[in-house]
């Protein structure tokens, strides 16, 4: 039996009821993005390594644990999340193949080494600077949205770190942030290869960004066909529920 | 009478047969990008100044002209190309609002002074460096098509010299240099605003992406809804429709 703390709960991980995950709404609860990462990503199946920075509850490692045999770790810098993600692992049986880290992701070279790992992907924190409020407000949800303790260069800085070459970094973040990404992608030698913009309805601007470079890649960008989620009365697109019924 | 050379004839500019246009299968034909282009860039609509590099046979002064009271001012490379566009100007009578210049767009500054446009428009070469082959084939098409005169860096470059702060400058171009022409984009100061990638079909990867960016703006990205060109059953869709019938 898990133990659950202050206001966590038990949630079905996907639609197919076969994984469960520990949220808790004021600690970290995962969205939509970590559901359209996994899928996004491209990783091997058999076996190889992916690493997953800011995992949070370890949302992402136990999505993929489902499509692949590949050892996966995780990097979570708060305490207590991390303590979720374990007790996640543990709950799903699953610590053969997933572990999860405590740490900072700018610090994790003498625990990963470098160059390691055959992709690496990243929900990352969309905003820049927390406002005074938003910080007292909450702080486990304002470190795990804001740039608090990491930048988005921190971020594509560290991807760049563990992934080996020819290996793959997965990101999902903002449209209005592309330009920067693109900019420290290839700062970073992650040659941005594949690019979806997921829209929220069919004639609205796009509200989150998938991106997959390719580290010491050529460059070839593909543009992706657009992901719409919502029809326009509010129920899922049919390829939105096979994402989330994990029928891909 | 307009007098017609070679393999030139005359076309209608648009579906609605206000404007006529001449081409050459040889030398200059415009094809949908220009058209898309057209419609995508924000002009001024009453009074002000447009530049038009690459213009080719002024197929994009033509289209803007139905659509703004501004000076539009083409540049050409290419001196029979460029003296299509002349005769194009006087075959629709438009010389007082249009005018088009035979020069290179990288020396331009004497002509044109720098900072003076509000809008600066471009439809450049896509391809990097032709082949022998292709080069020998027809070397009009050649020089529009490849970066033969004029690389990527160097339209970017003449764009922000030529636009004014905070004046735009929109571009057609293909997706698998989105990541040069972001990083130019910003490293010549032109902030990119708004993005639309250009789908042949649904369920296909773009082909084509309009940007738009303001000299020494806020980073403040806009990925506008996708564009699709053609129905599955290879009619074009709606909206499609509605920019080559230029009801937008």
């Amino acid at each position: 039996m898990v133990q659950l703390y202050d206001d966590e709960r038990l949630d079905y991980l996907l639609a197919d009821e076969s994984m469960k995950i520990i949220q808790s709404p004021s600690a970290f609860s995962f969205s939509l993005d970590a559901v359209l990462l996994a899928y996004f990503a491209s990783i091997p199946r058999k076996k190889g390594s992916i690493l997953d920075l800011c995992t949070g509850n370890g949302v992402i490692p136990l999505l993929l644990s489902g499509k692949t045999k590949a050892k996966i770790t995780g990097v979570e810098i708060q305490k207590r999340i991390f303590h979720m993600a374990e007790r996640n692992i543990d709950l799903n049986e699953l610590g053969e193949q997933l572990q999860v880290l405590h740490g900072d992701l700018k610090e994790m070279q003498p625990v990963l080494g470098q160059s390691t790992f055959d992709v690496v992907t990243c929900n990352p924190p969309y905003f820049p600077t927390p406002s005074k409020t938003e910080h007292n407000q909450n702080e486990y949800l304002t470190i795990a949205r804001h740039e608090v303790y990491c930048t988005l260069e921190d971020v594509v800085k560290a991807c760049k770190l563990h992934v080996r070459p020819g290996g793959k970094v997965a990101m999902v973040h903002r449209p209005g942030r592309l330009v920067d990404i693109i900019n420290l992608y290839r700062q970073y030698k992650l040659e941005p290869k594949r690019i979806q913009f997921v829209y929220p309805k069919r004639n609205k601007e796009a509200n989150m960004l998938l991106i997959e470079g390719i580290r010491d890649g050529k460059p070839d960008l593909k543009v992706l066909p657009p992901l719409y989620i919502y029809e326009d009365d509010g129920t899922y697109t049919k390829e939105a529920e096979d994402i989330i019924y994990d029928r891909i």
